[in-house]
């Protein structure tokens, strides 16, 4: 029932890519983690999330790009609120850089835990 | 509106002690940093919550009691579900740990965003 895991494990190289775990899950919200290695959204591609988001670079560094041409720069141990409905993409990303981004159920969602 | 913090600043000593932050929290979670010093919780208290909860050490380590006699050893990127009326206290951590726990939001609670 207790099952301790370690969030640097387990990760596989997938240059260019973007692997997705989910840590914890339930009717309220999902957190998970998110290895990035040299990734970028695709091109024109957004973002545009109706729940706010909470994200934290655990290693490595991005920078995210919102519309209207804004670039935030985040290295380790940076965190972040995306508010809902706030275009963002990732443009760029360290060779590796491991995020947690907790997402926010919708509220009228069916999930169960 | 876009705000990054850096989830490593901000920390007072406090030897033996305890610190909370909210980094985010509306109608269904809440994302706490907690940095423990040299921290138990006292003799005889038990964690008894309505909710699970989620946690990992961002830095350092801890030892979680949990009833029945049963501790779990947690280091750096260790992560771990505590599930909802599982009797847990910190037994011990180390000089300056850095947890993130994500805990759920009661459904019926009148908080907003």
């Amino acid at each position: 029932m207790l099952n301790v895991e370690n969030i640097f494990a387990g990760i596989s190289n997938a240059l260019g890519g973007e692997q997705l775990l989910t840590l914890f899950e339930n009717r309220a919200m999902k957190i998970e983690r998110i290895v990035s290695q040299s990734y970028h959204s695709p091109e024109h591609f957004w973002y545009d999330q109706s729940e706010p988001e909470w994200v934290i670079i655990l290693r490595g560094e991005a920078t995210m790009e919102f519309e209207g041409g804004r670039f935030v720069e985040m290295k380790e141990g940076d965190h972040l609120i995306i508010p809902r409905h706030v275009k963002h993409r990732v443009h760029r990303t360290g060779p590796q850089t491991i995020w947690l981004a907790a997402h926010v159920a919708h509220a009228d969602s069916g999930k169960r835990e």
